[in-house]
């Protein structure tokens, strides 16, 4: 009997916003992996899909470390990949939920990997970016006509970001927890901080949006789940040119 | 009674890859509006819809002209708008289908802009991203880690392709059937092309998966709703570094 592993976007937050294919999914599962890593989107993503969850399905929690190698797999990942590849082998459905879009700076992209060439069915369910979320939530186009999006870790290096910054219309800072007042020096050095918006924890419990980036560093710790979304203003767009 | 306004994404294709919250709209509505326009993403929006419209919903056809302008508004633009405004005064639920996301590359900002201080309520509902599934459909993530990922209309002049791709490490090349030659030499240029993958109607009838550039554009036209996802590969990015 063959199992089935599916990796599932469960969208940014509101249960609403999970697609069709997803929920089916989550309904009709015998095992909902609920990871345990550093980074806290997973519980977030148990969280969300919860509505969904039927109560005859196993729940099975499993730590994920951050350290992946997929040539010297740690002791963990070498036990999570048993653990799965036994329920696989059971002929199990088993699922990894995702908070936003699986393919997206996600955890569960190691975990694919892991089970990619194992010989058994991996289904991937694509799921709503948290930034589309923010900009439909605001009324703010992400790209339209020509503009190119660029989509940032606000944590890779100074050169590179200034570098990015230069060439994109439209840009998305994901993480932005970790460095926040260099970026906004950043984006105020591109003109791009009059059109900025941050959305911590958007579409769930304790949403806040800032329009004003100086007022949200001032005010307090900017929280995990926080992005902003912003656009070089037309002034600076023909100054750069 | 106030009527309310809908932004509904209806993601890539798949009519399993709608939200609930896109669905239960659909169900819910009194006029859906068919947009006719030169692009052919709304008659696609709505084929995909189809399966969720009740049959007392009324089907509005409308023509939307490509050349929009905010300060001077065509007269089909203004009929458009006049029309819409009447159903909403008489307390109507109206959605308007996008291909996609409402808020990325789509006619419906247009139409979002036209309404978005008339006073009644807009809704806009995200959707799945064409290059989200392309990705879940291929296993291929779209960004992991410190990655940079831009989203590029490949219609943009050559020395800004040449800009983007130069600082981005994964990249999504969108409306590439026009200058598809042209995407290609760069990628070439850029050690882009080894791990590019194209993709055309995703999760549509007709749906075609090319891993060789090459043989793609040597063999047929490439259909008008074609994703190229690429990355760089690890020798170039050494290579630039």
């Amino acid at each position: 009997m063959a199992g089935i592993f599916y990796g599932v976007g469960v969208g940014p937050g509101d249960p609403e916003l999970l697609t069709l294919k997803a929920i089916n999914a989550i309904k009709a599962a015998d095992v909902i992996i609920a990871p345990r890593t550093e980074k806290k989107d997973e519980s977030t993503a148990f969280t969300i899909a919860k509505p969904y969850i039927q109560e005859n399905t196993q729940i099975l929690e499993l730590v994920f470390p951050m350290n992946y190698n997929a040539q010297a797999l740690s002791e963990a990942w070498v036990n999570n990949k048993n653990t799965i590849l036994g329920l696989l082998e059971a002929g199990k459905k088993v699922i990894f939920l995702t908070l936003g879009d699986p393919m997206l700076y996600s955890t569960y992209m190691y975990v694919f990997r892991l089970l990619e060439d194992c010989g058994h069915e991996i289904v991937n369910i694509p799921g709503v970016n948290s930034f589309c979320a923010i900009g439909n939530r605001l009324g703010v186009p992400l790209a339209e006509g020509g503009d190119i999006l660029s989509i940032i870790p606000a944590t890779i290096d100074e050169e590179r970001l200034e570098q990015v910054l230069q060439v994109s219309d439209n840009v998305v800072l994901m993480k932005v927890y970790k460095n926040f007042a260099q970026i906004v020096d950043k984006l105020n050095k591109h003109g791009m901080t009059e059109n900025a918006v941050m959305v911590s924890k958007c579409g769930l419990e304790g949403e806040e949006i800032f329009h004003d980036l100086s007022g949200a560093v001032n005010d307090q710790k900017v929280n995990y789940l926080s992005t902003i979304l912003t656009k070089r203003s037309k002034v600076s767009k023909h100054a750069l040119a």
